[in-house]
């Protein structure tokens, strides 16, 4: 069976972001839906992966304890630091700076039950010359079953 | 001088897509921002850049007989499936397939007039398996000076 | 908790190939662990991802309604063959050929019993000239929570 | 000819690994092949190069002062690492770590005599978070002519 | 129209390098080309970046305050090192080293005025272990519309 | 002991393109270096690869029967390859096109003797939309010991 089209769990990641969000839609919460939402900015790629993996911690999105988790989110993670980078998963090697705004989402976007929990992270900011202004937009998204 | 927060055109470009909108707010609209929308399904990455060129032409985006703005624009295309794609731009021959909604949008997000025009190529939807259902949504980029 | 040092995923899964093995050690069998084999000699990239998806499919080594079994899988194959290639994933496309045995292994691997289970496949083959002979071995491995 | 199917040296360096053997077969010994093993943990890329290739050197499987055989070395490890790495490259940059044991062995896996010989790195270990036991198995192999 | 046999600008850029040239054709000085020279050596891949932008600004090549042309100049840099590296745009973190001469070269190379000026980053030395002599040439270019 | 400056295989090879030669310079003939020089248009990867590879064997570059010479000249192709689409190896698939020239030399660049023969591929040509003139220059040089 297919997504849900009012489920659609990298669009609702997504716009957290782009609108400014600080909560998810009502139907998506009372279906027990969990998000947080944080900012990094950084020339360093592990800084960028260790904020979403702390936020994503401490907000209870994942549990602390669990690799399972952990690795979910890890994967998801890396994809979206992909879109940002446009492949390389490269920042300060190569002389770029990234501000970015980050959201996780959990939940089911599927009509199935059984497809159980997913994970999208949900990466949008600049990217550009590490000086003020020399930047443009960029955008990622990874998803994962958790 | 830094990007103009009312100018964002990754994030209009996005919007388009998430919101199913048809046009681009007021105030782009005044500034002679152009846009245009479409739609791609294919286990063939040469489609969906085709499809997006061919869009962007035939609604009049970017100039036809102008190398210099179809350049900006295929690079534009492939940073935006390279989110897509998660880094390997790669579909049909990984066995995956598209089906994706895509706009273009070409202004300046800049607070300095000279920083001229450019594009922003979106990408949403969804990549899996070439079987109805078992799929994922994705998303991607591409911004370009043009 | 950490991984199991009796219970090597990856490692029961390569020895699987090197040893050309049709069972798995005792101990794993009787914690319900699954596995299968095959072949797959291809130029083409989606020939190869598909057996080994066909072959877990049929010998019931994920479930095949489940996109969250098929997502697992896919991850854990696209890893695989990024081994195998060493990064491209690309095989026909710049003229190589592969000749690969797979094997899929199905059981959780750590000593905590939350984590699950997870899914490795394994790649272990030639990869050369589309010319009997000129080749030389290849290996990948990929791992995945299931 | 083809491979002589006695004389994998892929084969051969990655059992090396995976039995924790510290010898290669007699038949491969009265041949002449050479081999030698390590072990590395590390977030940081180079030092796992830097320590297949010093092992090398050290252990009298490559000649120090002859840059051919350095870059034919270099090129398998890094062909390996690719494998660990799942085709990125890139470790502590993107907030891994690893804890590998390596084998490298020197022989000339091909019936014809004048095949030369050739070079296998092999690569067995974790690749996880930065935190014990949030880790999972990893393999690369590299094989050139030297 | 096509490109101007006579006016490559990736051709002039790579043999102002290899001729070791310190001016451009004359008639290319009279159409207003310009371009620049520079070395750079480091295990460093933003410091080699850093030096191509640098010359780039200092000669006047690219205007200072415009992200625009910093924007065209980054991506042509990034697609120079992508030859030198042979794509994974890694240097220090695969312990190599690179010892490059650069050349910048601004122009418009086609028959059409209105394709404007474009600009080349051409590379061309050494890559290889950080050891004097372990080493062996590479090149790059990267163009771009500016 | 260090590159021979003035046996750069490198630069040899690409000079043969840039300057359109069709002999190597005297001292180099006189040392029994070889070289051939070919074309090739094609959005299809394994043609361009097939093309250099067909051009080396049929020109006595390199050793038809012999894996290992086919395997060190496979690499540089590829390497080279890989400097023409900046990484990303692929040409028709993105909806890319390349005319190119290509050469191959052989011989032994290093001051040492026992360095041994070595062998460049230098590519240079456009690539570009398949329409003509919608097009910009490329360069790719891969080397290998052989
Ligand atoms: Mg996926
Ligand atoms: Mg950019
Ligand atoms: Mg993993
Ligand atoms: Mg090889
Ligand atoms: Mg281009
Ligand atoms: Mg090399």
């Amino acid at each position: 069976m297919p997504l849900d089209r009012k489920h659609l769990i990298g669009k609702e990641a997504m716009l957290l972001l782009l609108h400014n969000e600080n909560q998810l839609p009502e139907e998506l919460r009372k279906l027990g839906w969990k998000f947080c939402k944080g900012k990094v900015g950084s020339m360093d790629g592990q800084k960028v992966v260790a904020a979403v993996e702390t936020a994503a911690k401490n907000q209870g999105i994942v549990k602390t304890g669990l690799y399972r988790e952990t690795h979910a989110l890890y994967h998801a993670i890396i994809e979206a630091v992909s879109g940002v980078t446009r492949g390389s998963n490269q920042i300060g090697t190569l002389l770029r700076t990234v501000g970015l705004q980050f959201s996780i989402v959990r939940g089911n976007p599927y009509q199935n039950k059984e497809e159980g929990e997913w994970i999208a992270v949900a990466l949008y900011g600049t990217i550009g010359a590490p000086v003020k202004g020399l930047e443009h937009e960029a955008i990622g998204l990874g998803i994962n079953h958790i």
